[in-house]
């Protein structure tokens, strides 16, 4: 397995693969990987010649108040993780090769991030949209690999590729979960001892919901009370959202029909975690 | 010679050789083609191996009072012309295949664009960027072929090639004249009979300033007012303005020195004309 740190190099090492006809699947990470992180690379390599995954914690993402500056970080545990799944590349810039100076062409995401993290976290979807643009021009992969539990991001890469005719494939992996349901995360390892006891009831919460959905539940407040509910009663974090929207217009809902998102995010004392499930209800 | 109207036929062909390692000449036009055009062209197809030119007039890139209802097109003459340069595809989009909606994502230059054109066009180079990188993704250049009479566009191009890592090398050409000087621009056809006769006092006011310069005037501002002058006295031209700076950065200069554009643009009554010289001066 290859590391590669800078930009000219990665470029030039994909236009030589290219060139060949190789396909090739592109995994992007701020690292510190998880199982969630792994199954993104399985399916990439299942379905591309050449996997690069890239490591790279993107300051333009983090808001001045968030955890830029404590995002853990651990690359030659990553290193390993990701030769165990045969990835080829990893690409591996510093923040000054990403930008030497700060960007002077900003992209603004005006859709689809009025709500949920993109409201609790001004903008964060920009920096993502920006760095995800950089990513896809260096990498210039046929395939890209994104996790469910960052569905909004998932939604809002949708609208770059078709805004912008990337040609990419957006492929998207469900979220991979402990077997208690806590959705897999990098953040999860700054959970006290017992937040980490209390934040599988994110998910618990997202999934009794849907069993009261099934029963025949349609009212989006009554659910949003039924999740603050468990969450308030059994445990000490502290909810930023509890929000229901289409998926993946993410717009408003009457009742809950078609296909929509039940999303979260709640802050415990050193991690903030989001969770959700997309439910399609005929 | 093939004309795609579709995107996705586009990326397809592309793809398919890119794959058999072609390298791709993109020209990207907004047609009624003259002889500035057609010398991308000819630098174009001697640079690679598949040439292609786009024919779009960017609604984006125009503000609510400017031109893009008068905007001339001849596709039947551009179609001759660009066959007659050995262009291997034009692509030529509707505006509903290239914004099936207002894009939900923009682009915003927050460099280069406070003077010049960027300063009387507001978000024209906003509108600039958005298509150009929506015609990278679609045509994948190697290179891509931009006149210099539009000497502020490039200056943002670069830019966005540098602060999106755009595979794309950014070739620029000699503006091309006619004997008297007049640069070649599609809005020409605009001008009256009379107008036209003028027009060429645009560029020889340039030239005229450069032999200043090189007889050792330093002072932008003698420069400027010489440039008034001449216009005013010899055209019934508006003048929108006239400018110096260092190029490419657009900063304002104290002397002249070292590498900057003298840069002007005057409305006639149904064209606005933009020109330019770049000067070196050690």
């Amino acid at each position: 397995m290859k590391v590669i740190k800078s930009i000219k190099e990665m470029q030039a090492f994909v236009l030589h693969h290219k060139k060949q006809g190789k396909s090739i699947g592109l995994v992007p990470t701020m690292g510190y990987l998880h199982e969630g992180h792994l199954a993104l690379a399985e399916q990439a390599r299942k379905d591309n010649d050449l996997v690069i995954m890239s490591i790279f914690v993107n300051p333009l993402q983090f808001g001045p108040k968030e955890d830029l500056s404590t995002y853990p970080r651990d690359f030659n545990r990553d290193h390993s993780l990701a030769e165990g799944k045969n990835v080829d590349v990893i690409f591996y810039p510093a923040a000054g090769e990403m930008y030497p100076q700060h960007p002077s062409i900003l992209m603004n995401v005006n859709d689809r991030t009025d709500v949920l993290c993109g409201e609790s976290r001004p903008g964060h979807f920009d920096g993502v949209a920006l760095v995800v643009s950089k990513l896809f021009n260096i990498a210039q992969p046929d395939r890209a690999y994104f996790g469910r539990k960052d569905a909004q991001q998932i939604a809002v890469i949708d609208l770059m590729v078709a805004d912008y005719n990337f040609p990419v494939e957006i492929i998207s992996v469900d979220t991979i979960r402990e077997e208690n349901g806590l959705a897999m995360s990098s953040r999860n390892v700054h959970l006290t001892a017992s937040e980490r006891e209390q934040a599988p009831v994110l998910y618990q919460s997202l999934a009794n919901a849907r069993t009261l959905i099934s029963e025949g539940e349609k009212d989006s407040e009554r659910i949003i009370a039924f999740i603050r509910g468990e969450i308030a009663e059994k445990t000490d974090g502290e909810i930023d959202y509890i929000e229901i929207y289409s998926y993946p217009e993410l717009k408003t809902l009457v009742e809950l029909e078609g296909r929509f998102i039940i999303a979260l995010a709640v802050k415990f004392s050193k991690a903030r975690l989001i969770d959700n499930i997309i439910i399609t209800n005929e």
